[in-house]
């Protein structure tokens, strides 16, 4: 049921990246369940990682093998998260770092590992350990659409995007996968997401730069409120492409590269709602007119997290009084009702905290009857805004939810 | 649906109140959906209300009311909330009033608004005057179940309780109805309760008691987090039991009174859980533990919002990993994972913020197979600890909320 979803894009090679795939069965038989990414020394790697206090095994360690080493190595599984696992869940997930360095002879802490699955369930090691050799003997510049198919879970197609840009006279690519359908309201990154560049980037620059992108792009996000507790980002800079290292945000390329890369970003951030669990619509929700821009971004997430909105977008139904209400209880100091204005698609729906003079009930219809929707709300308070992304809440959502582990 | 709702109970005459019903087709043809109480002379009256800034024309109205006069008609419509409805909405709910209170020779302040139903449509003020007539011709004390009927929107049955009490000899009695089952998030009190004793107690005590019992029961409870624009719960106190006047909340007749009342409001406040959109499941949601009253009470809405506990609640599946990703998410500060214990319905699940050593997955199914769950959480951390109740997120909920309008 994927909202607006197109095809794969083509990935060119990433000069300085190699992707290996393989079937270790632990999702299902015929499936590809482990994904390893090989780097090029020198590459410059940044992350960014779930705020869940119950954050997997798996983001603990990377965490830390990011902190000491550079990260030549990334070993993802699907079908099982190693959340909630304890102590034998870090040991784990080290097991599997373990067995990937020492076939290709480095430090295990050069490793960093991923999971996504099912909570709760001991890491099945074995399976993993077996499937290693297998994709480290297809490591490919090419295997960026198999990879994209290897770490998805719920998600019903692959996601990926691509840019090139130039600067100075030289061309530069980005390219990245994500994946994500359901337990997606990221805070700091999602449910998985990688991107590399051939660009030379010191890896400061490059985090600072990843973290100004992932709250316009994977934090302004939700399907269905619940932060997972797997969420991981991954930015790669091979330093390949032949530019002198860029060491400053300041820097003119950095700036052009801000560009390209949060258009890749956000166009994986919206695959995953695109494709969210039951989804039928895509649903920007704008918030503009705050005193405190944090005000707007309650508001529109707010707005994007009601059963009620989500159920009526669902039925294309211009219940407005429902995005009313929640605003109405967002919290939102010295909120003055009768200033509101609500646009939907563009059609005036509300004015001055109730309903616009002009408004018909088949101007409301004819708003929510597309696949996307915008919705736009004025506070009429100051000049701040935000905009969040989400989909409706459909029977499939329930459905998928009430059988996952079936 | 319902989960364990039993029938309306037999609710005797309290003295001082009389009730009248009427048909104004509002809601839909040969339904009940004007409601009017009459209250004697004297009796005391007090209410809480919604904390939505959006709140509804007639709760702003009858807060002004309610601090100018005493009280003796309540006017409740169901079929449209007059809630979104601007300046014109206010002058609606006022000209009801009027019509009423011209009729019974009363000033316009005696007579308190309430409406339910659809946000944004202007109030039909022509049904409701026409209907007046006919709901003060039957008037009497016998009618508490047609008043149930008479205030019900998406409620699937009528909602009452009631208990008699003996303190020094003498009897006294408290009844109440409510009506609810969407937008449940009660902040203040619910989506129409009304509470009526014939204890004598001066308006102060009954404010003060009614504000502490609505955070035990109706402040308590949650569907599906959206708080309603039109909340209101009247407690009154008819005093024609006979008793002297309690003026303090210390005397022991308040406190027997309160132990008596605390039992109505939480039974009307659970029926509408029971009864909640799409409901499977009674859901009772203990967070034990805490270093402050707050993080309990925060963790347990938490949990009880999830999209993800919820459809796993309706699939009786005991994926509790959900559990403690929401846990994890919830904000507590200086959270320690590893001391979270989690019991579903007296079954051990987590240990040590992971699996429990003795945890067989027939436990689980056997601990989410009862239409009454309880969830007990226990964060390790203080002595603090809150409950909350909710309901599951079935495809039903998705239907009703779909199709509301149609």
């Amino acid at each position: 049921m994927a909202v607006g979803l197109h095809e794969f894009p083509l990935i060119p090679e990433i000069k300085g990246v190699r992707i290996g795939v393989a079937e270790a069965g632990i999702k299902k038989p015929n499936k590809k369940d482990v994904v390893i990414f090989e780097l090029c020394e020198g590459a410059s790697v940044a992350g960014a990682f779930t705020q869940n206090a119950f954050c997997a095994a798996p983001v603990r360690l990377c965490q830390k093998h990011l902190a000491t080493t550079n990260a030549r190595y990334l070993l993802i599984n699907t079908g099982n998260a190693n959340a909630g696992t304890g102590k034998s869940g870090v040991e784990n997930a080290l097991k599997t770092c373990v067995a990937l360095s020492s076939q290709v002879e480095m430090d295990f802490e050069a490793v960093l590992p991923f999971s996504t699955g099912v909570i709760g369930e001991p890491l099945p090691v074995e399976k993993i350990v077996a499937a290693i050799p297998t994709a480290l003997a297809n490591l490919s510049g090419d295997n960026w659409r198999s990879a994209g198919l290897g770490i998805m879970t719920t998600d019903t197609l692959p996601k990926g995007s691509v840019r090139t840009f130039n600067f100075d006279g030289r061309t530069y690519s980005i390219a990245g996968i994500s994946k994500g359908a359901g337990m997606i309201r990221p805070n700091m990154a999602t449910m998985l997401g990688y991107v590399c560049s051939d660009i030379a980037m010191s890896v400061d620059v490059l985090q600072s730069v990843l973290k100004d992108v992932v709250n316009k792009s994977f934090n302004r996000i939700t399907v269905d409120s619940d932060t997972s507790t797997n969420d991981s980002c991954i930015a790669v800079a091979t330093g390949l492409a032949g530019n002198e290292i860029v060491t400053s945000v300041d820097d003119p390329l950095a700036q052009a590269f801000l560009v390209a890369f949060t258009e890749v970003m956000q166009e994986l951030a919206h695959a995953i709602v695109r494709d969210g669990e039951g989804a039928t619509k895509f649903v920007t929700v704008e918030v503009v007119g705050a005193l405190k821009i944090e005000d707007s971004t309650k508001v529109a997430f707010e707005i994007a997290h009601s059963p009620l909105v989500k159920t009526a977008l669902f039925a294309s139904d211009p219940n407005w009084g429902r995005i009313l209400a929640v605003v109405g209880r967002a919290g939102v100091e010295d909120l003055d009702v009768d200033r509101v204005q609500l646009h939907i698609n563009g059609f005036e729906i509300a004015r001055d905290g109730c309903r616009s003079p002009d408004y018909l009930e088949e101007h409301g219809k004819q708003a929510m009857e597309p696949e996307e929707i915008h919705i736009r709300l004025d506070l009429g308070m100051g000049q701040q805004s935000d905009i969040v992304w989400t989909t409706d809440f459909s029977h499939e959502y329930v459905t998928i939810n009430a059988e996952y582990r079936t």
